[in-house]
């Protein structure tokens, strides 16, 4: 049956701008031993070297997230939603079956709601869900030794065929502060780093759509961009070219944050069209339900909200049961109380009914509910310092510590685990609060936002948090929850996602290379030995974003003729550094020879002018 | 006689949006104890807090390097210039003459060009230069005991009142990797530091506009902002405009890298209506007169050049003294070789010539001329790594050995120095960058660009660099030189800079934050307090970049009347973490004790989760 949904323009008409190829880059397919393992990577071709030093440059592998939005010879239809990868890998595990129904009371509710037709996701599929008795979690899995497909395709994406590159291009070791960063992630690695907690792979059962990937330090540092509407704006429209869009520059998972209408329908619109996992915060969901008013929260309402989000797909959930009740007057004496939307909701809740935090009291049942869909927890840190003042406070410790036991709650269930981090913390803070993670939460993977370093810069927060973002990555954090220039401000709308992602693949990398995790530096020596030779497309096509890059050379020199010049934009024609350069390569062992000739000489003139201060004063006197 | 300039429409045209007084914001001065010396500060004015937690919140004084263009009580003329405010310290001292004429003959071939009298400066004055056999540098006086009217105005900038604020606001301790800050900054503190080298006030006796600043690793880190023209493009007006609109938004000192047409009367326009130092790179000049051909260069033609620029009042040169023939053949396995433009000119002229580096050769007479006008060395890092992989190689840190031996050299004729520094550095190199300078230069400052922590984002270095140059700033960098969005591809125009100093103001201050600065987080605690208590119009005024932060607020929640409103533009009006957190501060003393009684209750509870391992087990084998 047809329907009109004119309410939703995306629907037929895809932006040309998100499904674009990257500028000589083709999506490549690499495949595994095990059926469907068929991992996308980006591989941007290079031009020759040219002149005296004249050689062949390989093309080089990057790390995909676009998903097929970028394959040219998929067509895209959001009506239709992607295409479920996993489906079978799932299936022929055995351990899950098709409900007939949906297990969620508001689910049903909103499915046959007529007057929701108009916005609702077409093909709906009928919810999975673990067998009874049986745990469906990748971690559970990799602790009895089984190699899932979703590990090997990890393994293979991690790797990015960077070892085709070892001999030919240098990099530094990098320093990881007892990070355990093997030289090629095998898909034994990967099962073994999930199975003792220190990563995960969040792939709800109900999202077969997803591209599997690993959060853990021993890996590629990731980020995650944040989309959703708000009682304030937005559409589905705009959530869902928002994810397409966050994943083309290379958000690596995507948060769905709405609080505004149909959450519900949002985000199926979202999960079907998304190659990469999808975290929310059920309570915020939960509080809507409530007409916005936290003390009518009950565990029921909750219960079913994440079972309706888990039926939907949903990857991972934040869960803000480290809010005790103990915590909530220790932020009293804070400067900015407490910032965490979903912190400060159960920190109302417990007030108002003084009790225990339902979702501490519940967090078993929680984890039972988890592990029949395999949804990972994403521990909240809902007391998180929202101001340079508060950071590493004892609130903010006290939960962590507690986010700590619950990790070891959860993986008794084998329930897999992140946890999620501040907030705002100056510099010289952020080491310890990495170090005490780690300690607490017996390595479960850390997830953070920023943290930013400074308070006094709204409108650009997107760079006070990279700057802690991309140290916290290099300590240790697996993932990096982006900012974006809104922060503090207002919703953010395109640009204000693309300024975040970027920003945050920047935080992301520099981390990689400062862990010294092996092939990071690959693009960075292909982009300055492109850069150094001139080759300015190349270095547009390898740059993080090659349009905005492109577009600045050309305001300054724009002609098609400038981008093969030897020269560059700011010296100009008549001189340049890097031409220069070129000719010392060119020297030989006999040119060298002399010029040591000269340097002894000089080092001799050297020492007089330090042994013989008298002759300087002496001149000085002379003057 | 009233001369036609219409091909500087800036002469009469000063743009409104460069000397608009920043919003709530007034210039105030606060005077020392020695004749004119009255610095300023802007004065943010505070809205009272209202509600249960109502209170005064008292003005916040920030450190203000606008010069007059932001006091509304000064008519700005450019073809004037500013106002000589240092003139009479100089004259005091009894130690400087006015000469008759320019010592340089370019000076002198160019103010007799009548084809360049409608571009020329008006009001030039005849240069002045230390009498016979003086020295005039800070340095000298310093060593001397002398403590001059700018040491004591810097003393009292430095502190920008923060022990007015002292018992009010708490700070966090800091980590400053063995810097010396004391609690307050005396005049003596300042003489001291600058006598033993530790900071550097750039000053030339013929720039009497500037008002005085220094650099230094005890003191607040300070950023410099790039304008200058190319042969490729701009006028002596955008660089004006430039330097205004860089020092509107925090540019401590500018450095005019102007390569293009009309370098001197360039140059002239900025200095004259300059109140921060300018900084230049006198060989960029020098090559320009020997039109672009670098073995052409002679010691008499760059000698000539840096007194020309000396007389001028440029405040500190940029001299690659260190690009030394024998490290030249060791970039040559290098990815990006020498990237530097001061340092391949150097090094081109070396291997033409098969000789030492002139500037080295001539070190001491370089000093003697510098030491005459008071300018300051920026020793230049001809060798810095242009790319993550040569980072902290031999040539680069052979040259920073170089570079130590010169400063002691400097320090013998009283010189002032400072040592340029990278470049291209991933995150885990930097700190040993850092303290190789500290300990080869004899904890002279560091003055670094960047460092760029990753080469792949073309179009965003501002942001790739910003996260090195906190680093670095915390690990005892004293200067932090800005990039701006266009490194690598094009330059600079207005919004760029803006961009570039708008990310360095956050590196520096992020620095300020991590090293303990005193009174640095004053700034940060106003505004998260006002954030914190929906002051929207307070936050915005307290950012760094009041003008982007109420913009991007306006755009979600344009009305006048949510500026004022309890809730910010994430949530809505519905639910919102921050009133919530205010209900938690009005908490008496026996509501506290009531949940401590739960918490008793429950932390046994959660005992038995953690040793009870059976139990959990039970349940999952139950379900």
């Amino acid at each position: 049956m047809a329907k009109d949904k004119k309410t939703l323009k995306i629907l037929s008409d895809v932006n040309q701008a998100f499904i674009e190829p990257f500028p000589n880059s083709k999506k490549i397919y690499v495949s595994g031993s095990q059926e469907g393992v068929n991992v996308p990577m980006r591989e941007i071709t290079l031009t020759d070297t040219i002149g005296d030093l004249a050689e062949k440059n390989d093309p080089i592998h990057v790390y995909d997230t676009s998903g097929v939005y970028t394959d040219p010879n998929v067509v895209i239809d959001f009506q239709k939603g992607l295409k479920p990868i996993r489906e079978k890998w799932i299936e022929n595990r055995g351990d899950t079956e098709r409900l007939n129904d949906f297990s969620s009371e508001f689910s049903n509710q909103r499915l046959n709601d007529k007057s929701l037709d108009d916005l609702r996701f077409e093909h709906i599929n009928k919810p999975r869900k673990a067998k009874e008795g049986k745990n469906v979690t990748q971690m559970h899995y990799a602790k009895k030794g089984i190699i899932t497909p979703e590990m090997e395709y990890i393994a293979i994406r991690e790797n990015c065929r960077w070892q085709e590159y070892k001999d030919q291009i240098g990099q530094h070791q990098g320093e990881s502060f007892g990070a355990s960063i093997p030289d090629v992630i095998t898909p034994e690695f990967v099962r073994d780093e999930v199975a003792r907690g220190r990563a995960i792979i969040p792939n709800n059962i109900n999202h077969p759509e997803t591209e599997p990937m690993i959060v853990g330090r021993n890996f590629l540092v990731k980020i995650n961009g944040n989309i959703g509407n708000s009682a304030l704006g937005s559409s589905i429209d705009e959530e869902v070219d928002k994810m397409v869009w966050g994943i083309r520059w290379g958000a690596d998972t995507i948060m769905d944050l709405s609080t505004g209408k149909n959450i519900h329908e949002t985000r199926e619109w979202i999960i079907r069209n998304s190659p990469v996992p999808i975290g929310t915060v059920p309570i915020y969901q939960a509080l809507e339900k409530v007409n916005g008013i936290a003390e009518d929260l009950t565990w029921e309402i909750f219960k079913d909200t994440i079972i309706e989000q888990a039926e939907q797909g949903v990857d991972y959930f934040t869960i803000h049961a480290g809010v005790r009740l103990k915590y909530v007057p220790l932020t009293a004496k804070r400067v900015t109380g407490i910032v965490s939307r979903g912190g400060s909701i159960m920190a109302k809740w417990c007030l108002a009914h003084h009790k225990e935090n339902f979702l501490y009291t519940h967090f078993e049942e929680i984890c039972e509910i988890m592990k029949a869909y395999d949804v990972t927890f994403s521990l909240g840190d809902g007391l998180r310092p929202g101001s340079i003042a508060d950071a590493n406070d004892e609130a903010q410790y006290g939960e962590l510590e507690t986010l700590g036991e619950l990790t070891k709650i959860a993986w008794k269930h084998d329930v897999q685990t992140f946890i999620e981090g501040p907030g705002h913390v100056p510099m010289h803070m952020i080491k310890d609060n990495m170090e005490k993670q780690l300690r607490e939460c017996g390595e479960a993977p850390f997830y953070t936002l920023g943290p930013l370093t400074t308070d006094i810069a709204p409108g650009y927060d997107h760079i006070t948090s990279a700057i802690g973002a991309a140290q916290i990555g290099w300590y240790g954090t697996a993932m990096l929850c982006y900012v974006t220039p809104k922060e503090h401000l207002g919703l953010p709308n395109k640009d204000d996602v693309k300024q975040g992602i970027i920003a945050y693949k920047i935080a992301a990398h520099a981390a990689d290379l400062a862990k010294g995790h092996p092939g990071a530096q690959i693009r960075d020596n292909a982009l300055s030995k492109a850069r150094f030779e001139f080759r300015w497309e190349d270095q547009f096509n390898l740059a993080l974003d090659p349009d905005t890059a492109r577009a600045y050379h050309d305001e300054t020199l724009p002609k098609q003729a400038a981008k093969t010049a030897h020269f560059c934009s700011m010296c100009g024609p008549k001189f340049c550094s890097m031409k220069i350069t070129q000719e010392i390569k060119n020297l030989d062992g006999q040119q060298i020879n002399e010029l040591k000739a000269i340097e002894l000489e000089m080092d001799k003139k050297s020492q007089e002018f330090i042994n013989n201060d008298s002759e300087i004063y002496l001149k000085q006197k002379r003057a």
